[in-house]
């Protein structure tokens, strides 16, 4: 499937010089959000996945299916101050400013392989700040995936030593 | 299965006097998790349903894998100014302000028979705006599901005239 006809390009989205790649054509089309999961679980067939991780919000539409799939559990991760109980934060750097990411203290366990997925890889600050937060957890990182990578960021650079594959590069 | 033990209550979040409901240990439970959307499939059985859409962000992990074991569409419904493109509105009352809901403008189609997925009811505002977003779009809600309803707050009636229908009533 060509995946990359279910995708909207809004220029100046959220703000001027940004060409936004929306995601809601595809999750739109069932057939086409359905084959784009099984595309995401191929990445990591023959893994056996304890949890997935999604980032808010457009990670949750992808990994909350992907983990119903893999037979895995799900952990959102969050914005600061949005999940209840104890959490573990990481803050990490924008472009312009900062941004901080939560998950539950006790979501990981020591040992626990974890598979964390979002909409998209831009510069992979989000990604990265999960990946690292898993790995303080004592989890372990099997891959970072996300279903659209923006290939002139060079993101993917950035996740390392952590794995990355994407579906859809643009 | 007892979906009660799933749902951790956290006091006194977001604010002082909320008994939080909150779903992370259901969804970091494969087996229970994927129990839930099966649950939810449940209560339209024998239904047409041509999309299900979950407003931001808890929805999602709900109207997500709903929408795909219902071999449907998935819409995202989003605050203020998430979405990129043209969108319709609608701001409703909460306790002591108010809030905007959005979806695509093109995102229902007149007559397309729509399901409308939240993690939680609780006075039912998000819930019925988005409702009456689809039914000024043309299209038909089916039915308004929840996981959990507090049903303390009588949001069920507030929902009216559209259907609803929940798992868990705590």
């Amino acid at each position: 499937m060509d995946f990359e006809n279910y995708i909207q390009v809004v220029e100046g989205f959220p703000k001027p010089g940004i060409s936004f790649k929306d995601v809601s054509p595809l999750l739109k089309d069932a057939d086409a959000y359905s084959q784009a999961i099984t595309a995401l679980a191929d990445l990591v067939k023959g893994e056996k996945i304890d949890l997935v991780i999604g980032p808010e919000s457009r990670g949750f539409v992808f990994g909350a299916p992907l983990a119903l799939k893999l037979n895995a559990g799900f952990v959102m991760a969050r914005k600061k101050g949005k999940l209840p109980g104890e959490v573990v934060s990481k803050t990490y750097t924008l472009e312009y400013n900062t941004a901080c990411i939560e998950l539950p203290k006790f979501a990981v366990k020591k040992g626990e392989r974890v598979l964390i997925v979002d909409d998209l890889l831009a510069t992979g600050g989000t990604l990265k700040a999960v990946c690292d937060l898993v790995h303080e957890q004592g989890g372990e990182v099997v891959k970072a995936l996300a279903f659209i990578e923006l290939k002139d960021l060079d993101g993917k650079k950035n996740l390392l030593p952590y794995k990355f594959e994407s579906i859809l590069k643009l």
